[in-house]
């Protein structure tokens, strides 16, 4: 039986969980594919001893002992970070490895040299748990969709964001003492930037956007907001109007140009999007032939991640022994029909609109906001002013029609100027019918 | 460019769907493949003329028009049915033909034939398009999750079942006026029996079952029921309990032994398959180390089904340029790992059940129908009698802890023989926490 070795950079929890899945269902993927897929060697150097089972696997704190080692065939690279890993898997590349990372920020950042090295030397870039976990989304939208243009992006790609506002939801509990609980209890990171403020959900699109579209996108050209300025108030709104408050990533193709962003959107309760709680993900494709896919699952864990990490290396290693290396084009497309296509600056964007706008109780406040949205071609289709009265200050809520971006801008900048008002005001686009 | 050439039986819905795909999709296949894929033939006895932009295609009437062109790598067989269709399948794989099919009943009877002749002859079986339409649910199985043993299969996996459960619920229509009404609109067949009845979740339930486990099963392993004795007041009794109705394909691996059953359910409304209404299927994965995973979609229809068939058809035209036909195997486990295993009996199965009792409204009927339940070790968890009295009869509707199959059909005999009783009681299994 033809035997496939795997070095493995990095034994935290997806590395280690990989090693687990690796191990755990070596004899079922051999009864699959007819291929021994062994875990050779595993380099960290913060680990000094690997469990018992793994007493055939070599363990070292130098990287060159797995490039250096002709017998290994694919490189897994689960360090994370961008500077250390994106060294690696050039090197491994380089070295004449197939390389496996769910590694997001580095493929969003530096996924262009990545790729152009690695078809360069001939080898297989595998990335499936980059995105979604242990969701097969990237090989649905790169296989399974190959025969559709894709229309939309739509979903929910941060677990961490996603507990956060479905215990906001369910519990009416403010944001920061969530954020401090999911810390205390490890599955928020102690720095939760990247998380709460879209970041990661905006590295995601950009590797899905990649695929897709057929490409190229830079992190920079996704708008993100975070979800830190919600509050369990908004969320009430929110469900009186019908809606769940979810982090979005939205990319719509209008062909010429594509969508490219992430912030809390107000999604309708029938969507299937807003029934996904806790740190599920889902994402939703819309071909123009296929029309609504969505795949859901965990987005992250050392199992769930590990499933998808030990699916490319299985891809990889069916092509290994079949030589038939980059059978399905890294990136969805040929390289050679991958361009650049602009990216719809969010001024153009429209859709109707939730506001929270913070005021003193005066007189004619009411007025006075309805005209400068009115002046602005906004127009309101509820209103809800009843919160109880907080220091003098009371929330005005509004619904609008669909609005245009840029106009809101200029209205919330006016509104949020006046005497009257006591905070910056909540803003959360909604989501509507002919979006989903 | 390398050119693959593709023979299509039958011109009818999915038929004509799937040259549509091909056509309007060329181009973004080339993109993606660097193949051009061609619809060369088309074989329908009862088509004269096809749509003028397929005028380099060569209709006949005459499948042997397709299986003696050399220049035919694939056949794609979409007469639907069981006898003409086995036929023409078998001998396009005894040609040397590839074949690609959507027919479930075709392959849940026949299947185990028409893949031994496929290997015999070194050709490849496609059938993604055979369940849940153009969700990418079979190479996800195959291939997403590779790395895993597949622990349960839950899914909704017929549109019009599920169509006509979602009408109940939102509309209270009843049943039979829901399908008359979705036969005259003309996505109900005029026979339905093979919707409304489980039959064709079941033929889908065996393919995916096979795949899954790596076993042998047939059709009549799998345990049938409807969802015509489905009445509006079980979804609003369903409602109040917190459930909704769906007619699921359920089976669950125990490793010796596994399930395989098809019949209403109330399903927990937090559920994911709660959310999944109208046309849509939906299908939950729940693999060892990835845990759920839920593939969402249109189940059926001219183009997303298309969708489906054209990936089966690039995927194989892929193998073909690149030598390497077969890189996965169709049942997912190499054919000397395909195993039987037993199937539980429908008796050894243990869950809540929903009951409604239809009993004449006597003093004492209450206590006779509890004291049957507990004589069978049946725990009733709630009970609610608050219908209005019709002719004298008033359901009883009662919802029971855990309890035995066997005991619950011998309880419901003795129950539905009382001479107060004045209806078969229905009888709906709920799905549980645990079995999510």
């Amino acid at each position: 039986m033809k035997e496939i070795q795997v070095g493995l950079i990095g034994f935290g929890t997806v590395g280690s969980g990989t090693a687990q899945v690796l191990y755990e269902q070596a004899e079922r993927i051999r009864k699959r594919t007819g291929l021994s897929i062994v875990l050779r060697r595993v380099v960290d150097i913060g680990v000094d001893t690997l469990p018992a089972h793994f007493h055939n696997v070599i363990l070292s704190k130098d990287v060159n002992d797995i490039f250096s080692d002709p017998d290994i065939d694919i490189v897994v690279e689960l360090i994370g970070g961008t500077t250390l890993a994106k060294t690696f898997v050039l090197q491994a590349i380089e070295h004449g490895k197939h390389v496996v990372t769910a590694n997001k920020a580095l493929l969003s950042e530096h996924g262009r040299e990545i790729f152009e090295t690695a078809a360069a030397n001939g080898v297989e870039v595998g990335f499936e748990a980059s995105v979604g976990g242990g969701i097969p989304l990237i090989k649905s939208l790169k296989e399974g969709l190959v025969a559709n243009k894709i229309m939309s992006i739509m979903g929910i790609m941060n677990g961490t964001a996603n507990y956060i506002l479905s215990q906001m939801t369910d519990h009416g509990t403010p944001f920061a003492e969530i954020l401090k609980d999911a810390q205390d209890k490890g599955f928020a990171e102690a720095d939760p930037t990247y998380d709460v403020e879209g970041i990661d959900t905006a590295h995601k699109l950009v590797i899905l956007m990649t695929m897709a579209y057929g490409m190229n996108i830079r992190l920079e050209d996704v708008a993100i907001e975070g979800i830190s300025r919600i509050e369990p108030i908004d969320i009430n709104f929110a469900r009186e109007f019908g809606y769940r408050i979810k982090l979005l990533a939205i990319s719509r193709n209008y062909g010429d140009h594509v969508e490219a962003r992430v912030h809390p959107t107000m999604v309708p309760e029938t969507h299937m999007l807003a029934s996904i709680n806790g740190a599920y993900n889902g994402v939703q494709f819309t071909g123009d032939m296929v029309e609504d896919v969505l795949l859901y699952g965990l987005g992250a864990g050392k199992m769930p991640t590990g499933s998808a990490v030990v699916a490319d290396i299985v891809d990889i290693a069916r092509n290994i022994s079949r030589g038939c290396i980059n059978r399905v084009p890294a990136l969805s497309y040929l390289p050679e029909h991958i361009k650049p296509r602009r990216i719809t600056p969010m001024a153009e964007l429209r859709c109707p609109y939730y506001f929270r706008i913070s005021t003193l109780d005066n007189p004619g406040v009411l007025s006075t906001i309805s005209g400068i949205l009115g002046k602005h071609d906004i127009s309101i289709e509820s209103v809800i002013q009843k919160g109880r009265r907080q220091q003098g200050t009371v929330p005005i809520v509004m619904r609008t029609y669909e609005a245009g971006e840029a106009n809101v801008q200029k209205a919330l900048a006016e509104i949020d100027g006046l005497e009257t008002s006591t905070d910056k005001t909540v803003m959360i686009r909604i989501l509507t019918d002919h979006e989903e």
